[in-house]
C-alpha cells in the first residue's frame, strides 16, 4: 500500500489526464508517483475459420511508425467492454462477431498508467464494410497464426496487447 | 505518416514527459496526439533449472494495488538494454544471470505512449541478495510455468508484460 499524501492533475486531455501523487511507502519513505489516467480499452483476436487473424494496420504517432496490431480502441463512458469490442471490430475491420468470449484484462503500463486492456476472442466472423473514426486510417490485414507466431519472433509484430492476445490463443482450454 | 504541425511539450517529469503534437493525417484531416514520453524498460523472464519463473510482487500506485510481475525496470540514460536487464533482475530478486538472451521488443502501449519493453530470457541463475531502489518495495515469488499460466487465464496475472513474457516461452524456437 502506498498512501496518498496529496493529488494534483497536472493535464486533463482528449484521451488521457495526467495526474501527480505524492505518497507514503511501507517503509515511511515519500515518494512521488506519476500517473496517467486513461479510460480503459478492448483488444479482439478475431478468428477466422480458416484460421487466419484478422489485423490492422495504422500509423502510430506515439512511436512514429506504421505498427500491425489486433483491432482495439478506447472504451467510451461507461460502455460495457463487450459492446465495445464489438463495435471496435466493425468500425476498424467491418466484421461482426456471432460468438464474442471474453478472454482476460490486463494493464498495459502500469507503472505510470490505469490503462486497463480487456481482450476479446471473436469467432464466426461475417465480413461487412468497415467504419473508422474521422482521425483513424486503418488498414486491415489477415494472417496465419503460424505467420504471426513467426512475425512475433523476428520483432515484426511491436505491439504488447497484441503478442499477448495472440500468444493466448495457445494456452485456451 | 501524419505530418506534425506543432509538437508543445506540456510536463517534464521524473519518468515521463507529456507532449501534445497537432498533426496533419493521411486524408487531409487535422488532428491532437497526446504522448507520454518515456526511456523505454526491460522485463526479464528468469526461469529456474526446476523450470520455475521467478517473479516479484510489488505495490502499484497507477492501478492502486499489488500485482505480480516479471522483473523490470527502467532504462537509465545511454544505458543498453541488456546491461539493465542484468541490473533489474538481480536489483529486484537477488539472482544473477548465467546466460542472458534477448527475445523481443514491444511498444506497451502505442495509441499513446513511445515506452518500448525490451523482453530478456535469464537462465543459468545464481542466488544473491536483491537491493530494491529505495522507493520499490518488491518481495520474490517463484512459481511454475504451468501455474503461471493458470494464472493468466483466472485474470490473476494482471500485467500486460508478464503475459506476454510468460507465453513467449511458448513460441521459443
Amino acid at each position: 500500500m502506498e498512501k496518498t499524501l496529496e493529488s494534483k492533475r497536472v493535464y486533463e486531455g482528449r484521451i488521457i489526464n495526467l495526474r501527480l501523487d505524492s505518497v507514503v511507502l511501507e517503509n515511511g519513505n515519500t515518494a512521488m508517483r506519476e500517473v496517467v489516467e486513461h479510460p480503459g480499452a478492448v483488444g479482439i483476436v478475431a478468428l477466422k475459420e480458416n484460421g487466419d487473424i484478422v489485423m490492422v494496420k495504422q500509423y502510430r504517432k506515439a512511436v512514429e511508425q506504421v505498427l500491425l496490431e489486433l483491432p482495439a480502441g478506447k472504451l467510451e463512458q461507461g460502455e460495457d467492454p463487450a459492446d465495445c469490442a464489438a463495435r471496435e471490430l466493425t468500425e476498424e475491420t467491418g466484421y461482426t462477431a456471432g460468438d464474442l468470449r471474453y478472454l482476460v484484462s490486463f494493464y498495459t503500463s502500469p507503472g505510470f498508467s490505469n490503462e486497463v486492456m480487456h481482450m476479446f476472442l471473436a469467432t464466426d466472423l461475417k465480413e461487412g464494410k468497415n467504419d473508422p473514426d474521422d482521425d483513424e486510417m486503418v488498414e486491415t490485414v489477415e494472417i496465419s497464426r503460424d505467420r504471426a507466431i513467426d512475425m512475433i519472433l523476428k520483432g515484426e509484430i511491436k505491439d504488447g496487447k497484441t503478442i499477448a492476445g495472440i500468444l493466448l490463443l495457445g494456452i485456451l482450454k
